[in-house]
């Protein structure tokens, strides 16, 4: 008790409070993207737990007192790293700070951010969730491709396109279908086993399909092509991971509908 | 040539400028969920165009100076105002206005912002795409569903749940599938027949889904349910479109995960 009352009364506050852990997407990339309460979370936080989706801009928002913690994952020691992180967010709320826990995109899409809110339930921290801008949305848009379009898509699936040793685990079937917007989170490297999995699934080799780089910073890159001649093209562009790829007719609206940096992709296979 | 001169410098100025338009997506409903470069644009626009999807906290963001125009459509009559909302954009772009078209959630997602950037292109009018936060991220997160979950759903699929002349066109084969999940946007007049559907083309009766009105929004209210009892239980809660309507295993997340108004909504069967 006599050594209580010698700590500084805010750190007699914070004695036996938890804190919150706010999980919050950082959107696609430009922080002009982020949401409103986003950026209010992330000038006021404690400590910043992020990954390596989120970019320079994002981290330039966060307050100049905040802790940093960057817990880049390699895929291919997610089980392990997953249940680090977990303890992480669990060991600085119940330390009593003020946690944002910064995910790339939105945290719910693909964002294993229902797997650390299960871990912070378990544990009794509390916790609050906001959205970001997915990937598909931010891409498309800077892109020029609508998702839906009455013309072409009345619907949009979301998958990811990592595929485990070797082999393709998505429901092909139901993916490769026309009147619909397929958009494949992170698949450069297998890129070229996707396309061909859509042409034996029944597309058309000259359906359309885009692969975008860099989606919604200043150096995003687009590749527009076929399902038959993407992958080459891609290669040949040179395009770096991540990559977000988009495939269904309304690819083809990006024609008319580019905007971005349209001045300098006159003539240019990449570009916009 | 005389009349020129006696035009305040600003006017001349603007004298054969054309405006650009902005496609804002305005998000779920939370202003905060606003992206930073939306609050941008709606503080300094000319004008506004907006629909009734769009919150009154999101249009409180709107600066003083701007003109207003509401373009709300009635569903029986979006083939006919649709063109007079194209026409309007170009019109206002054309007489020099700084213009934010603002539509709910993001514009590319069931917004028609496709359709409407086509008509800008063929009038020649610049504009740029803003995304939003589509509604079915923002209410997943608000209502604590995880859209994915390496345990639950590998891929997330967005459909509109309007009918025609009262036959469903949704790919219910595509859709009636585990593993995944399936976002219904503003599907509550359809449900009891689209939850039926979900159950012919083989879904279990008991397979988890969710309805959420005013998502986002301090009315927020969520029913979680089963297909055989998801239209009974709105029914008898009340709940008023537009709604959401997320069908999936990842409901079921939502005991261990939900966290807005968790205190008041001990008990009650449409709460958080």
């Amino acid at each position: 008790m006599n050594a209580c009352v010698e700590l500084p009364a805010v750190m007699q506050a914070c004695r036996g409070r938890v804190g919150t852990v706010h999980l919050v997407g950082a959107g696609p990339g430009d922080p002009e993207l982020l949401t409103l309460r986003a950026a209010r979370l992330l000038a006021r936080a404690d400590v910043v737990v992020h990954d390596q989706l989120v970019g320079p801009g994002v981290l330039d928002l966060i307050g100049a007192r905040a802790e940093r913690i960057f817990v880049g994952k390699q895929r291919s020691r997610h089980s392990v790293e997953q249940g680090d992180i977990n303890a992480l967010l669990v060991r600085l709320a119940r330390a009593g700070r003020e946690v944002v826990r910064l995910k790339g995109g939105d945290p719910f899409v693909f964002g294993r951010g229902g797997e650390e809110l299960q871990a912070l339930a378990a544990a009794g921290v509390p916790f609050e969730v906001v959205p970001g801008i997915t990937a598909a949305c931010g891409v498309a848009a800077y892109a020029g491709i609508p998702l839906t379009h009455r013309d072409h898509a009345q619907s949009c699936t979301f998958v990811t396109g990592h595929l485990q040793d070797g082999s393709c685990e998505l429901d092909w079937s139901a993916l490769a279908r026309p009147r619909q917007t397929v958009v494949i989170y992170m698949g450069l490297s297998a890129l070229a086993s996707i396309a061909a999995r859509f042409v034996e699934h029944g597309l058309p080799a000259d359906w359309p399909v885009a692969v975008v780089a860099q989606g919604t910073l200043a150096g995003q890159r687009v590749v527009a092509s076929t399902l038959r001649d993407i992958a080459a093209e891609v290669a040949a562009a040179g395009l770096e991971s991540p990559c977000l790829t988009i495939v269904g007719e309304v690819v083809r609206l990006r024609d008319e509908l580019a905007w971005r940096g349209a001045a300098s992709a006159i003539g240019a296979a990449a570009g916009g």
